[in-house]
């Protein structure tokens, strides 16, 4: 008999992620209800805000609740279906859960065109970073044609697919990341005009060198000293997109912000902090210019997928925080 | 025989500003060209920002030229013309610079309606602490009616004016200033609903006491410890408009941006510099609004004029850097 494995907070971590801090267990499908329908997990996206959704504190979404399933974008089939949209057999991605065979109303749930990319795909480059690519460049960053865009962590999930968006928007892109392996992956495999290595310890230098005409668009997913040789470069009126400010996020003291924080005011610069669950009415939008590029060969993704099913959920989550993934880190289910 | 005296910048000033920074002089009057008018200043503006004018770094305007006239916002009456649309005898205020007969091209210059407000408030509250107040408060704090709306260095030219513009808007107004002085007639004299003394020691609990329903536009002038307080109490797409920066313009060494950065991402904010410069196209408009409510008794301005012509000038400036003002720094011609 076919069951729902479920993964579901146990106790809030301390510090680093536990296995103990999840409880996995094998409960009784639930059968979809009036405009309901359930979904035949695929894939798991495994993301680096899951640690935030973990925790008791105010942040970008409400904490989750102990005992409750993990918080989780996941691609699947449908199985059963009293919805009147959605219908046995079709493909679907969106925030279902860590768990197997999850039962959704379809709140954060789209079809996922698999004429497009395949379903491992729909939660990897098309998932959460891609949404968070397209729709934080686009309406946060709002680059022009011809101007200059740096991106932080640009190695990362969302960085390698904000520089391939920008380069689209004819944009000239300048990725910063660290060490020479990335930096030549920027260049080679995402299509980055510049890549700026901050581990070289030139980092001022080296980005004033990249963007010889200025910065018109940062998209920050780290903050700190990267933000800090950003911001004397920013060109009048330019925009800072904050995704992700992950150089605090293991502070255990307060964390000073930018020393050029006064750059914003000398260039009238506007920035402004985002996350993908802001733009909930553009999510089809997105996904279908993003399935259009990856089909048109516009898009690359690395993605690293691990077997084991939901069980091995928590082993997966604890390699994407020790950095040992190469890639979107994605579990097949 | 009348001269046009001057004032032009004979030195860049290191620290303090000193009258030998200043050349006077008496020069042969301009007869206007085809195109141009002559004025017969009456009111010169004394406003922080002149200090950032003379020095030569990027900043928010183009660096004034050693030689060049000190640049200043200046209201009088037209006293010769070749020009289209300014005819002898209109009364005019804008950036004319700091000498008794200028002679303009009308840019950055506008007809000041005497029977709205005097010529004194043409550079007062209607000049450029008006501008700027309304400016940045309507077109980048953007407030709702029924915000909150707080607002730094409150008691300065350009915060009496934006608290009461917030309460035309119908916003919740609360100011932040130094000492029970000051403090006070925020409330009695410019219409703050609340009063926080940031000498008080107390800052982030008074401003969150001030601020039941959180901070939606916080209208900044100082930045620091004061920004540092408000950035915290931000509500989910709050709006922060960067006018000044001013606990930083007399540091010597580098000083950290605010420690509580991160709200910008969390609360999804919008922080956006702007100076009244970048607002041309809008002073008709704005100065039209300004005399109107002045004259419908909505504003009230605390404006300290101070005899003593053009000469004076150097000494008058001084006095607004030791803050020996109470109200707008004005010098009658």
């Amino acid at each position: 008999m076919t069951m729902n494995k479920t993964v579901r907070l146990a106790r809030r971590p301390h510090g680093e992620v536990q296995n103990e801090d999840f409880a996995i267990a094998e409960e009784a499908l639930t059968d979809p209800k009036e405009g309901e329908f359930r979904v035949r997990s695929a894939y798991v996206s495994l993301d680096p805000a899951m640690r935030g959704w973990m925790n008791d504190a105010k942040s970008y979404v409400p904490a989750l609740g102990i005992g409750e399933v993990m918080r989780g974008f996941v691609s699947g089939t449908v199985e059963a279906s009293r919805h009147p949209k959605f219908k046995e057999g079709d493909t679907v991605s969106g925030l279902l859960g860590v768990q197997s065979h999850p039962v959704t109303t379809g709140e954060g749930v789209v079809k996922a065109d698999t004429s497009l990319a395949p379903l491992q795909t729909w939660v990897g480059g098309l998932g959460m970073p891609g949404l968070t690519a397209y729709l934080g460049l686009t309406y946060v960053g709002e680059p022009k044609k011809g101007e200059t865009v740096v991106v932080s962590a640009a190695s990362g999930a969302v960085g390698q697919v904000v520089g391939q968006i920008a380069r689209i928007y004819g944009c000239r892109t300048v990725g910063i990341a660290g060490g020479p392996d990335k930096c030549s992956s920027l260049k080679s495999e995402f299509g980055y005009d510049e890549a700026v290595d901050y581990k070289n310890g030139w980092l001022t230098d080296d980005l004033k060198a990249a963007c010889p005409d200025g910065i018109d668009v940062d998209f920050e997913n780290v903050g700190g000293d990267i933000l800090d040789a950003v911001l004397p470069l920013m060109n009048f009126k330019g925009r800072i997109a904050i995704c992700g400010l992950i150089s605090a996020y293991n502070a255990t003291a307060p964390v000073p912000g930018p020393y050029n924080f006064r750059s914003i005011l000398v260039n009238r610069l506007r920035v402004q902090g985002f996350i993908v669950f802001d733009f909930l009415d553009k999510y089809a939008e997105a996904y279908k210019q993003l399935g259009t590029w990856y089909k048109e060969g516009k898009l690359t993704f690395r993605e690293d997928v691990r077997e084991g099913g939901i069980d091995a959920f928590p082993d997966v989550l604890k390699m994407l925080y020790r950095g040992e993934n190469f890639g979107k880190l994605i579990l097949k289910v």
